[in-house]
């Protein structure tokens, strides 16, 4: 196999036919962005779009944009376009609060279906590399249920299904390895053995296909501001399967979840269906934002929506993996990222074997912009440099200047300097 | 007492220091809006404020912006500014989530220190008239805990402060009728009955001068897009006095409350202070844009700040109620706010013998907004106009205009028209 080049990069991008969703966003010149999978590019349309908002909608409209802007069914709205994505159907999914308060409402509510059909289970299975914010969730509640949290290796969740288990609570691509869970193949695992799911979407709604309802799933959360492309702390988005929605309540019983939210009554009567999640009064214009930000993922939907972006994103991460392999291989990297395109989200994590947060450091100081994550030295994990590849708005050109970037920090060995300084800094 | 003129308003416009306050607000012409009490108007600063969060912060930043451009500390720094306002010490509040969730918090962290030191109080107290989203919540809580929620008619919970209680639930400024309470007399009882407080301050807040600390409150939570005009959904407040915050944690435990959220460590340890009850990432955009609301009540400190704010808040609603009274005394129209201003927050209301909803709705076509709330028939509730008075805003000049619109509403005798008709239409 002959040594690839930036000019096959050239040609990539001449025949990609998402080439031309790029020019929905706002890139600052020079920078390759692989940070999408932590915070998405800001799309062109969003800034006028949060202006009318402010000085037409709020400015001149004030409370009246309650109704004639319509402010009262943005999180229904909004909810819809993301369901094309996920795999939900019309009205099953609404935009609201935090991906973590969300967690909160969804595993809340998964704890009393369990405890009503199998009240024997009591334990909450996930994985000790779950993001830390869904196991803290899962902490507090496991208390409040009187129940046990019990994390488990990642990948070795299936073994742990026995029958004293009430919930299997997964994030489907791990946000340290990028390793990507099957949701149906999961799912339908939980289920034989007794199990509920919650799967956290962080890092796969609009990264990866999902088909909530294909899946079978039970309970799903997501993030606005990644993948999405909502802006920094986009609120987040709920699901809840159509057998389970209307059985039971969530605990956070807030007036836009109610049965009649202006009449004001003064006991709590949960919407039907999904519309029970919502909770407080929605930031419009953070909602406004992320309305913006998924439109960019739906203008896919002509050239083969999120199969096509799926496409493109595996092939800008198999080479990137392919040219470390062929640059990068005199260099103390690893990859924590499956090599199996199947088995891995839209990022690539390396491994270094050196002080890698100052290599993350000269990569960004050189305009390639990716990120850092250290290990948790106490579990002997390792630290990360973490590579997201957005097919919305990267090239493959992109990868073959990123690696160049990275081969050329490398050289310079300012990672060996810089980790000699640290190390002497901390003495 | 000679009856007022027009020409009196204005000539208490001219002679009104707070007077230049209005121009840091764009409000839409010949539209008199006394609805600032749902949702305040839009500050001059805040479009500028919100296009550099979303182009220069995000667009150019992107996930840098969260260390250079300060995001991850601006719940804090907002906080600190809303403390000036309500009697905070620095760094006793920040600025996260609804609401609504922040009442959840703080309700269940008063639940918990009432059960650790008075474990036979077993019942919530609140009043039947509170808003609702906080009976919501309540009612949530108490299932959750095996406790009750006593509602009692307004005014009179002091008189149901038993050895039982647990926790006194109060917004200081009820939403509709507009009274206010002495936040340190009604504490002062209620810790004398052995009861913990959790104030509400969504209608005080910015409205009339709050001492937490001075009034020895317990928990207080707060809205930002009333009197504060962070816009619509801004994100809300909370405060724990210094002598509960680290006694213990509150439910909600997402990264954003960790003792060193950036870590990522798999053990939930709640930060110490004030920050253990932020929970996931913040909106930036409604935050950014709450941070230019609040500082349009700041910038009334060289003047005298809260204190002058509310004597002007106080003359602006004493001079509608007067003239309310001369001029409209030929139609069925009541107060329902206390007439003595120590004992209501910066609105009047009045029930009107007749179509209510279509007053208001000719009021707002002729362009004086206020707003209409109906009652509980099943309790017998009257409905009612609600008139907000915002002293940051509002010219006396306003005020004069607005009950002439008004007068000429009801001479109209359009809500007799539309009530026969309304009528009709239902039968």
């Amino acid at each position: 196999m002959p040594t690839l080049q930036r000019q096959d990069g050239l040609a990539l991008d001449a025949a990609d036919p998402l080439a031309p969703l790029r020019e929905q966003f706002t890139l600052p010149d020079g920078v390759i962005y692989l940070d999408g999978n932590s915070l998405g590019a800001l799309p062109r349309a969003t800034a006028a779009r949060v202006q009318t908002v402010l000085t037409e909608e709020w400015g001149e409209g004030l409370i009246r944009s309650w109704n004639t802007a319509g402010w009262i069914d943005l999180p229904r709205r909004v909810g819809n376009k993301i369901a094309r994505l996920v795999g939900a159907a019309p009205d099953e999914l609404v935009v609201t609060d935090s991906t973590s308060i969300n967690l909160y409402k969804v595993l809340s509510a998964a704890l009393s279906i369990a405890r009503a059909d199998a009240p024997q289970r009591r334990v909450i299975v996930s994985e000790r590399e779950n993001f830390p914010t869904d196991l803290y969730m899962a902490q507090s509640l496991a208390a409040q249920h009187g129940m046990q949290l019990e994390l488990v290796e990642q990948g070795q969740a299936l073994g742990r299904l026995h029958d004293d288990v009430a919930v299997l609570l997964l994030t489907q691509v791990n946000y340290r390895s990028g390793a990507l869970y099957d949701m149906a193949a999961v799912t339908a695992a939980a289920h034989a053995a007794g199990a509920l799911t919650v799967w956290d979407l962080a890092h796969s709604a609009g990264a990866v296909p999902v088909d909530l309802n294909g899946a079978q799933a039970d309970f799903a959360i997501g993030c606005g501001y990644k993948y999405l492309n909502g802006g920094p702390g986009a609120p987040a988005f709920v699901w809840v399967h159509a057998r389970h929605v209307n059985r039971v309540e969530q605990p956070l019983s807030g007036w836009h979840g109610h049965a009649a939210p202006f009449v004001f009554t003064r006991d709590y009567q949960p919407a039907q269906g999904i519309a029970r999640y919502l909770c407080g009064t929605s930031t419009l214009l953070s909602l406004a934002a992320l309305d913006c930000g998924v439109d960019t993922l739906l203008a896919a939907e002509p050239m083969g929506g999120m199969q096509a972006l799926r496409r493109k994103s595996v092939a800008l991460s198999d080479l990137f993996i392919r040219l470390v392999h062929e640059q990068l291989s005199a260099y103390p990297l690893t990859f924590a990222t499956p090599l199996d395109a199947a088995r891995r989200g839209s990022q690539v994590s390396l491994t270094f074997d050196g002080d890698g947060y100052a290599v993350m450091q000269a990569l960004i100081a050189r305009r390639v912009i990716g990120d850092f994550r250290a290990g948790d030295k106490t579990r002997g994990d390792a630290d990360l440099l973490r590579f997201g590849f957005t097919p919305l708005y990267l090239r493959y050109v992109d990868v073959f200047d990123a690696v160049q970037t990275l081969r050329d920090v490398l050289d310079s060995g300012v990672w060996r300097e810089a980790r000699f300084a640290r190390k002497g800094a901390v003495t």
